[in-house]
Order: C-alpha cells, then structure tokens, then sequence
C-alpha cells in the first residue's frame, strides 16, 4: 500500500509580482506593442510547505483585482476549486469595471472572475500535482499526446521601436519581409503551421502575404486572423479569395452577428477568440452557427480545468479547438502544454508568442521547456514541471518598475507616431 | 513538506459481479419491476494495492461489454481517464448492438461507450482518493453543500408480485393508495420534493393523484415522469391542467421535436432523461429548445467527471440540472452523492429509488450513507466513502444466480399476467 496523505493544503500566503519583458513592435488592427510586454506571476503556498505557479495579464486594473481577489483565498484548500471560484466571484462583486483585461481593446467581453480565476487556479493545480507526484496533465484526465503542436505565428512590424535601433528581426511590412520572418521562425522553431495576425494593411495585401506564404510553404497549413477589422462585405470578399488557402480565417469581423453572416457565405472554418471569449457565449454562437473553431485560452476563460470544460463543449457542439496566445512568459507555456496535452479534441496547432520573446527574459528556471519539431515536450516531473528562478523575477520585476508602463496601450503607443491612427472596426 | 507518492496506480485486476436485489412490483409505461433487480458490482485493484468500487446495470449484453472492456484495461494508470475511455471504446468498436442498456426500453439512446466506462470511471475515482486521501468530492472540485437532497420516488405498484403475498407497502393504483405511500415515504425519509413516475393508468388519473398528493403536501414541490407516454396534444392538456402545481413536467412526450412541441405551449420547465441521454443529443436540444432541465445520470454519461461537464454545459446553455435514478445500491448512491455535491448548479432534490430497496439487500458495509431530512450527507472519508461486504456481495450473487433473470424486462414481466399489454407510445 502506499503512503496515503490525508494532509490538507490550505492556502496560506499569495504573492503577486508584477514583471515586465521586452517585447518587439508587432502591429496589429489596434495599434502596436509597446518595449515592453507585461505579466503578473502569481505563487501561492500552502500550510503544507508547497508552493505553485501561475501568470496572467500585468495591467495595473488585473493587478488590483488580483490582490482583492488573493485576500480572501487564506485558508481555502488547493482542491477546492469551487470555493476558490465562490470567493473570487464576492471578492469581484462589486467590481464594474471593464479596465485592465490585458489585451488592449481587442478581447473585452471575457468574463472578470474567470480572468482573476486563471492564474489561482494553476498555481492550484500546480501544487496538487506536486502533492500526488504527478503532472498537471494527469489532473485534467491524462496527456493523449506528448508533444503538443504550436504555430509559427507572424506579425507585420516596424524595424524596430521608433528612437531605437532596428531590432535583430527587422521589418516586416511587405509580403517578401513576412516570408523572411517565416523562414525563419520555422527553420529556428520547425512549426509546421503558420498564422498572420492581419488587420494591419489593406485586406489585399494580406491576400498577396498569405498567397506567397502558400507559394514558399506549400505543406502547411495556414491562418489569418485581422481581430475583427473587416466588415462582414470585405470578409466574404477575402473568404471567398482565400478558400482552399487557408485552414480556418479567424475573426474576420466583429460580433456573433457579423460571424454568421460570413459564416453562411464562405467555405473555410471561422475561427474566434473575440465573440466567444465566455461561456454566456456560447449558446448564441451555437444558435447563429456563428463560428466553427473556438480559439480556447486559460488565461481568460478561468484556467486550466474550465478551459477542458470548454473543450468539451466544443467536442459535444461540433465545433473545432484550437488555442490562443498573449504575449506570456515559460508559466504559461508550461500551463498551455499541459492543458492541449489532456484534451483529445484540441487539433489544430496552438498560438504561441513564444519566438518573439528574448529567450534570457524570463521568470522560470531555464531548460524545462524546449521547442522540437514545431512541439514542446509536456512536462513530466510533478505539478506544471517549471521552477521559479527567482533572481529572474527580481529582474523583470525591477523592469516592471522601471519601464513606467502599467496599461497595455497598443493604440495609445501607435497614435504617438501616428497621431491620426483610428482602430475603429471595420477599418475595411 | 508532505511526503509525495510519485507512486503508480496502474490497473492490475479487474472484477466484475452480477447480483440481484428485491424489487417490489412498480408499474410504469413500458411494463412492471420483475420481483428481482439487476447490478453489476465493478472492483478495480491497483499494482500498488489499492482498490475501487462501481456499479452499474446487470444485464448480460452489458455485462458482456463491461467483460471487454475490462480485458483492455490492465496496465492504465488509474489517473488516465483519457485512455481508459480511448481503450474502452477500441473494445467496443465492434459493437454494434443495442441490448443491455439495463433501461427496460425506456432509454436506448444513450452511448454504449459512455455507459460501459462509469462504473470504471467511479471505481479510478476511488481509489484516486484514496491514494490522496480525499473524498471523491475534492476530485471533483470540492463539494459545495454537505448533504445532498434526494425526493420521494412514487410508484403505481401491485399489491405484491403475483403468486405471492402483498408486500410491505401494499397496492398503489389510486390517489388516495399514492397519497399513503408518499406519507409513509415522506415521515421515513423526511424528502421535500416528491415526484410521481406516470405513464400508468390514464391521464386524468395522473392528474387526480398530483392534485391529491399537492393537498396533502401544500409545500412540497411536485413533478410527474409518464416517461413520454403521451401525445404532444395530451402532454400539452396535462401541462396546462397542472400550471402551477408541479416544478417540472419529465418527459411527457417522446423525442425532441415532440418536447419541443409541447415546451413551446406550457408555462413550467419540461424535463428529459429521455431526448438527451447522450452529449450528441445536447446540440439539437439546445437549437430546438426542446427541454428546460436535464436529468443527468452519471450510469449513463460516461462517469462522475463527464457528469460533472454535463452540469458546466446545462449552466452554460441555461438548462437546469437536476438527476435520474434506476434501481441501485450503495455503491451508486454514494457516487451519486459526491457529485451532486460538488456540482454548484443542481439545485433540484435528486431522484432514487432508495426506499424501494430492502435495508439488508446491498453489497456494502451498512452505515456509510443514511437519510436525514431527506438528505444523504456527503462521505468525507478517501474515496467513495463506502466499503465493500464480501458476504453480502456473495448473497446478492448468489441471488443473481438462483432469480433466473439475466435482463430486464419490464414490458415481458407484465405480458405473462396482462398477454396484450401494448407499451407503444404515445400510449394516451
């Protein structure tokens, strides 16, 4: 027989870290990435003596929600997740509002408590894992897979900041300087799937950029994704341009209503992480059969055993999974890997921001994860399988504080070069 | 720092026990309780030594499943849920036949892979938590009220099983008959919801004994299940007659479109163990909005985890959850128990058929599970909380040996006193 712990692990102290890392000047339908990128680490220990991991979004609005919600978890279990979702729903109550959701106007219909849920969660996870001996994947019903799949994913960009010297990437602004970017991302990484977030320049230019992906990189599958900049006219017009080009076209256009509409005129799958980003949205996207493939993410739809829950739903609606990405750190990472390793149903190559990430900007213990073939290897040690490397987090904490940046601002940080620039959808 | 197990659990035996209990004469729809019921009793044991019970259906084309895919099982980890369910369906991928689903006609939609993995499924979870020393409540997110409600079950039933001698609760065939046995039933057990299986005898007089049972219990909610014996016409001339009187209306009427129908022309919430019994069944229910509530049965829903999605999927698509119940023993009510108690939204009392049952009839160690107030508090020990009785076991099987039944057969039963029974519905 073996040892049987009846040990509780009651949550005794939360730390909240803000941190700050490096991030290039990728354009998107908003505006553009600021120099830095930013990040809360959350750790939580137990009465027990384990501690765990998690991270999420770093606006100074999540901060302070994350530190009300953290003040009412003392003492609650690691495995009761449903009491931890009880306080964090009163701890957020009375919370209106719609600030600091991290991803700079273009997710903002997420659901709060699942936001501030996420990282809790991990870290919870993590230490449960630590306390069986067994990886996070265990806990979420297994890994069906040992390497999980992610995506080459390429962003129009500048040289570099403006004021700065170029950056090692250089620019990308033209469909030759994308395929650049490909090559290299995918002889460095070996992805064998390639996504373009578009929404950037005018729709034809996107059409040519991915038309020459397609020309260099016959074999893999592609997407586009504009968040949303295209009117349901130009939407179908692109559809229909790209059809038998691209494995799925991910929100062309905004709101469940606009989806279906090109839903019902194009022949590829629709994709969304902006109509559906909650659960209250799923029922009306079923009911307009507005998308065909749900782009999951822990992060916002409250960690890793609800976002199961949400692949499990698409399984039963007949809709495809695939996974979104923030700009995130190695916590994340681990997290992501964990959660596609257990869920059968997840298909398709997960986002990731990994590559555009310098790789000694970090806040775990270096090694644990490395990309192969395109895959990350799921981890195999107990809990998430990351260490914190805390003189690291000193580091990017310290770049937290020093980079006076405390709200994500795509659109603020462009319109200081371009003062006319408005990301009002659609813009095509 | 606790001790931490990296320890394996893998499968290394597997046993599977037929037994049969005593079972009064209820009538439904589709025929009468032959005078034994049918189990199978699922004893999971580990290379590390641990063991975990299910149960389920007895029936032998079931049975026979549960033999194949046991046979498949040695070697999984019992934390690997994704592959047992993998393997189980690769056991069953030749299968093709639709006997044994244990329901007597009443549900035959269900999926054979879901309803052989359970008891496998509620045995892993057993032993899960009793490997971390936790109730199977904290693997399912923790238990959220620590007892769970159950309702009064009534029955139309026979004085006794014809060449025998009535039974203890005596004949049921009029209001005044369920009135006395829904007193009784009500002091024993102190239930306060009460639901009424019909289907039985004409409308009018379902309708009459509703009206009789609401005058002698003013505040108890009351529900009916005829088990879709009725047309559309008459589901929705019942629905009207009892607006207001009773919480839900189960399964007046077959199939989707029909509840469909008649949820389109009544004013409560209809209810179905009937149209949805499987995830392929959620998708046309939702688009056709044929039903208000769900009756989940982890027997057939593939286990306590998928139960678990089930109630995040009725939460998400805003149907209500309450819980079917077949002929069971302690096993199952202990299973039934840990999850509705770590499932926020069923907020409906559960049914069972608990009383039905002989106190001495069961295969575990008496004490575990008891009514109070018409509740089952909520095992806080590792595991399920209950403990096999090895004589007992042997009993119920030897009774399984000698009762001669090997399926059940509800509607056959009633043809040898009544040849022209007709069970075809809609019946009125």
């Amino acid at each position: 027989m073996p040892t049987e712990s009846t040990e509780s692990h009651r949550i005794a102290d939360v730390r909240i870290t803000p941190v700050a890392f490096r991030d290039p000047p990728l354009l998107n339908t908003v505006g553009v990435h600021e120099p830095y990128a930013l990040r809360a680490i959350v750790e939580i220990v137990t009465d027990s003596g384990l501690s765990g991991l998690g991270e999420t979004y770093g606006d100074a609005g999540h901060l302070a929600r994350l530190r009300a919600a953290a003040a009412q978890l003392t003492g609650v279990d690691v495995w009761h997740g449903n009491e931890i979702e009880r306080r964090i729903h009163t701890a957020l109550a009375t919370d209106t509002s719609k600030a600091g959701h991290g991803m700079s106007g273009m997710v903002t219909g997420s659901s709060t408590v699942h936001r501030v849920l996420s990282p809790f969660e991990v870290a919870c996870l993590d230490i449960r894992g630590k306390a069986v001996g067994r990886p996070v994947s265990d806990l979420l019903g297994g890994a069906v897979r040992d390497r999980v799949d992610y995506s080459a994913y390429l962003f129009y960009k500048w040289a570099g900041h403006p004021g700065a010297e170029p950056d090692d990437w250089g620019p990308a602004l033209d469909p030759a300087q994308l395929v650049a970017q490909a090559r290299r991302i995918v002889d460095d990484y070996g992805f064998s799937a390639i996504k373009l977030k578009g929404g950037v320049v005018a729709p034809e230019e996107e059409v040519a950029a991915i038309l020459a992906l397609r020309e260099e990189f016959p074999g893999h599958p592609l997407r586009i994704d504009p968040n949303g900049a295209w009117s349901v006219e130009t939407s179908i017009r692109v559809g229909k341009e790209l059809d038998g080009v691209i494995e799925y076209l991910e929100d062309p256009t905004s709101g469940i209503d606009g989806m279906a509409a090109v839903a019902r005129e194009v022949a590829m799958p629709l994709a969304t992480n902006m109509c559906v980003v909650a659960f209250d949205h799923l029922k009306p996207a079923v009911k307009a059969d507005a998308v065909q493939v749900v782009l999951s993410d822990h992060h916002f739809w409250g960690g890793l055993d609800r976002s199961r829950t949400l692949g499990n739903i698409c399984d039963t609606f007949g809709l495809g999974l695939s996974m979104h990405s923030n700009s995130h750190l190695g916590i994340s990472l681990a997290a992501m890997t964990h959660l596609a390793a257990a869920t059968p149903n997840l298909t398709y190559a997960c986002d990731t921001h990994w590559p555009w990430k310098d790789a000694d900007d970090d806040v775990i213990v270096p090694g644990a994860l490395t990309f192969e073939g395109g895959a990350v290897a799921v981890p195999t040690g107990p809990g998430l399988g990351v260490e914190l490397d805390r003189d690291a987090l000193a580091r990017l904490h310290e770049q937290y504080l020093a980079c006076g940046i405390t709200e994500r601002d795509d659109t603020g940080y462009l319109r200081r070069f371009e003062p006319d620039f408005d990301p009002t959808a659609p813009r095509w």
